[in-house]
């Protein structure tokens, strides 16, 4: 049933300051779930296939152009802020070309805001193909709520179209009962540019109101019709840091429960946190205090442990992440372990069945399949054939002070524990390395390395030693006193 | 009071799919809070002292057998799914043996549910109890809501038995009102193997319902009374991912308030995780985001640090573990402290007073009293004398690429920072390790041991290193660059 | 307008034992939101410019007694528990030098409590003026609840005066449906001393009651005055964990929501907590999970990622503090980076834009702008100059056995990875140590140090080596038994 699509052109209001943010940052840029609240509705746009993209900047305009830019996104300063209607036409004209010489029945306009992050894509969808159905010159989205105090009150005539939007403080006390209010949001033809410039700013606050399109409409003899949320919700904004944290706790749910549905099992759902760009398989598991961030993708039968932290990493079937592990821009293969206190930096690769334990760093690191790195080591530019054994404390030494180096290392190598690997260094496959060694060669395969030096036992050395601080010993360490004392 | 007492067979189903789970795992083996559903119910039967406890599986037969394998628990396969009636019956005729060529009077029967892991065994004793009291033929347990739409429910007659349940469908208006309804917990005289198998399926879907048994016990002349539960919570099921989450986080509270009652400080108790298995004394702090697994005890005074982890350990007396610690099969000596960031392994054995710091990882290792390893250490198959210090960076080498080695560390001993000890190795008390040095021969008490390399000290040799980077220095080291300058 | 003001004296009743904490601890030593029940009564009546503090002690005196102690409270023990008139005249008597020979317009006096941490002194302050607007001779603090069961209600006469208080036990059907309040804080005029003295005991409990008070200065022909709490919670009081936990909260999100208006953003504010010491600059971001603690400071811009726990700290401008850190005494310059995983002890001073990264510990540690120590290090004990690189694995071996040593290391240093440097050592500037190395000797400005073993390589060892095993690789290490098979 998707016939021809007119085209969909869309202006978002993003020049207000959000004085009560108390913040540098203008309030559009707040960010909610990972993204800055204008680029929720910038999101939007782009979900339903928008020609055109207009955002109305302000306060802070460079600020939000330069979050905004590269992202095909079209800007309209506003100077001054002389109302909602005012952002309209700064926004609309930008686009008098696109709609130029064309008849009204050539676009659809729709106006979204920047600070109203929980509107669904799904729910102006089904908006605009009520609007399109019902042949409608214009659609205000409304909501309802048992007290809409605050609010435009929606008016509705005897046809069911909307008459009136009465502001709050212009509401008689029957008006003020009604629970429909205005959105702010509106799908328009494409008259709407040119009835824009009718508004008037012949009120109190001497501004232009975008309300008064809904009158220009009428006077034009269409009807306006009211698309109904089923969750209103959905346009709350904030003014505020409180109401910041709100919408992402209702976006946090929103998000876990669609997870949950899915077949992922949340341990604690409010207490996890998983941004809407992460993918996550059936039978994945998290633990309480995941966070998930970024091009997160988890394979089926993951385990996420606690406190655990995985931002634009990608993990095959079965990963285990044990507890308190951060992951960022990794790859991490099938039936591999991690953890706990593992950090997995960018250019990690990781084959099939890697153990990365605890206090272990990779950074632009290869690790073939296999390959086992327990305990306290470095792992830095660096490629590890498959089997590879790294000891307790190795520490690829990858920088001279002002440039990194490459390293490769062979399969099957044991690297002794507490060794340095000095880049650039290249060991054999098969190759071993005395724990201790200090590796400033390269190592033919097979051969073992030994660079370290060699013990000496000193006898009767600890008795002068101890000896020689022997009240401290005493006040301190009670067994070597005893034991100094034995030695007489 | 506690005279004879009939032996009790339960039979709990288990056989359903749980579709809405959206999972490749049987619904009941679905885990809440660290045991998988099922578990909960049989659990509940041993604590009841249950003589047969007959698990009735279906839909992923054999991963609900293998998990619950060794427990004591009979298995019956359900291999078509008729109705909880013919699921009964399979039950049932398994335990066939055990109640034949007895009277009614043998033995009572339970039949429970694989997926309401809230029912407690002190609820289900007291509806014993009160069954036996009663001499009664069949007790079902019941609960009550203000609204218990969904459920069938409870019609009594004039002397306040069980007349009849009416299934949420078939209710009239007046049937709908009653907030009573039945939770499908029911008790039975030993008759009940026989009369379920006169329940017919001659009905719309065609399967064996088990409230038939309520209208085949009434027609044997037996009155069938209701057992109301205090709390209706208790029988709640889980049927998606986010009623499992429900379910944990009622039983979570349910923990958290029993410790706080105990005397044990919660800080902030929605953000702590206890798993039933673990015991606490009076007067531990537990800060928040904390999570306690299997058979940990705490005793009187211990404090666990923030978003620490300790899964079956013993913690004596007064232990301290900072944030950011993992402990699994640990034991800790009164007074020690932990952490941040330590991680004890399974076979650590803390004497008292040991501590240990950042960084630091021990595995099947035996640390006396007094012990110190305050900073970035692998302490692996290794015992260590008391008093001992470990300095920072030590690793010990327990393994050869194939083998775990075990060393012997005496009392008194001073290990210095970076050194390695590689296994297997005995070190006599009171020795003393020169910093760095990698230790491959023993050393006897007493003596000082180095292995490492003598310092050469090259004069002048850092203007020329950096002199032949000296673009980038300029553009990244301004210090180093001026230095270089001055250097000429 | 603030014209002359009367001395202020507290009497704080902190006594009772609290039998449902369940604890050796007394109930007004516990802790909530990182100070005793009892201190936050002693913070309150100090930020009213009290002139004596008074603390009425018995249960548990002793330790209520050492923990407030050296803060400038007088204490008056209760020797036994014969109700709050008693409680309150054990206190008024030991002020009474301070009171003695003088008017009764010479001091106000103020009745608080030792566990209603909430009460805000703002609170108290306006009720202070109120009461001397009015020249009370007493105002009884108030709430008021839709249901006051189990409290004192305020029966008022005909001019709105308090004219009784009536017990829970003692109330008519008309007096508890009062929501009005007694929250047992009282003010009053310096006769307060004397008519305490009357208060008899002639009741069921025999005890003597601090209500009586009411009655006493009416006799002496003073109007009550209420002043009526706007957040009855205020006076809160706990009497277990679970209370103690709400108390918690409630302060918790008090706490936070003050924050999120002056300008901070909290991403989660129910998963974190911030003790009211803390001080927060605008446009600071904390992730969740965050603990701040003590005498902290943040400047603008700063970021605590998420489980991080700071205490006693000061981050100065843009600061990023990475997930999973722990601060505490550290003082760190503009524009620094720390962690993930990350330990600064107290004594960390670090200069601006120093890098500190995982699995690194700073203690008692200078470090200069520009200094980064990346990787898996300790550094105790040591003032580094500006530039230093620190590499992966460097340990100041800052410790004898007995004392700490310092040391020196100067500017643009290089300490090559894996490095120990062994106090007490000076560094020059622009040294460089070769990695591995166990710095024992000083080092000239511009050397560079090399104190390591040479390598060997071992040709064919490992073919020998692993093939001592070969049963053993063949069965774990495949990759390494073809290389065998190969090797023939």
């Amino acid at each position: 049933m998707t016939a021809y699509r007119r085209p969909l052109d869309v202006v978002i209001l993003a020049a207000g300051q959000g004085t009560r943010m108390n913040s540098a940052l203008p309030k559009v840029l707040h960010p909610v779930a990972g993204r800055p609240m204008v680029a929720w509705a910038v999101k939007a746009a782009r979900e339903l296939g928008a020609r055109n993209i207009v955002v109305v900047t302000g306060h802070g305009a460079e600020k939000v152009e330069a979050a905004l830019g590269g992202q095909g996104v079209v800007f309209a300063r506003q100077e001054q802020r002389l109302g909602t209607g005012h952002a309209f036409i700064c926004g609309i004209d930008v686009l008098a070309d696109s709609l130029q010489g064309n008849g009204h029945e050539d676009a659809d306009v729709l106006v979204l805001y920047g600070d109203t992050p929980l509107l669904r894509s799904g729910t102006l969808e089904a908006m605009l193909e009520d609007h399109r159905a019902r042949g409608s010159a214009l659609t205000i989205l409304t909501g309802e709520l048992p007290d809409a105090t605050g609010y435009g009150r929606i008016i509705r005539d005897a046809q069911g179209d909307i008459e009136r939007i009465v502001e709050q403080k212009d509401a008689t006390s029957e008006e003020e009962a009604v629970g429909e209010f205005n959105s702010g949001v509106y799908l328009m033809d494409s008259r709407a540019g040119e009835l824009a410039h009718r508004i008037g700013n012949d009120n109190a606050a001497g501004e232009y109101y975008l309300t008064d399109l809904l009158g220009l409409y009428r006077a034009e003899g269409e009807a306006a019709h009211a698309f109904k949320l089923a969750d209103p919700d959905e346009v709350m904004g904030a003014n505020d840091r409180t109401g910041l944290a709100e919408l992402e706790a209702i976006l946090r749910r929103r998000t876990n429960a669609a997870h949950m549905r899915a077949g992922v099992t949340l341990q604690d759902p409010e207490r996890i946190s998983i941004e809407d760009s992460v993918q996550i398989a059936r039978d994945v598991t998290l633990e309480p205090g995941v966070i998930l961030r970024g091009q997160t993708v988890l394979a089926g039968g993951v385990t996420i442990g606690a406190y655990s932290i995985v931002t634009d990493s990608v993990l095959e079937a079965g990963v285990v992440v044990k507890p308190h592990s951060v992951l960022e821009g990794a790859h991490v293969g099938a039936g591999s372990d991690v953890g706990p206190f593992a950090r997995l930096r960018p250019g990690s690769v990781l084959g099939a069945g890697v153990h990365i334990g605890n206090f272990v760093e990779t950074k632009n690191a290869r690790l073939d399949a296999g390959v086992k790195a327990g305990h306290l080591a470095y792992l830095g530019d660096v490629s590890i054939g498959a089997e590879t054994n790294v000891g307790a404390g190795t520490i690829v030494a990858n920088y001279d002070g002002i440039n990194k180096h490459p390293s490769v290392i062979g399969a099957g190598v044991f690297i002794g524990s507490n060794s340095t690997i000095i880049a650039p260094r290249t060991v054999g496959d098969a190759a071993f390395i005395a724990a201790g060694s200090a590796v400033h060669d390269d190592i033919p395969e097979g051969a073992m390395a030994v660079a370290r030096g060699k013990q000496r036992n000193i006898e009767g050395w600890s008795r002068r030693y101890w000896g020689g601080m022997k009240e401290k010993v005493q006040k301190k360490l009670p067994w070597l006193a005893g034991w100094l004392e034995r030695q007489g």
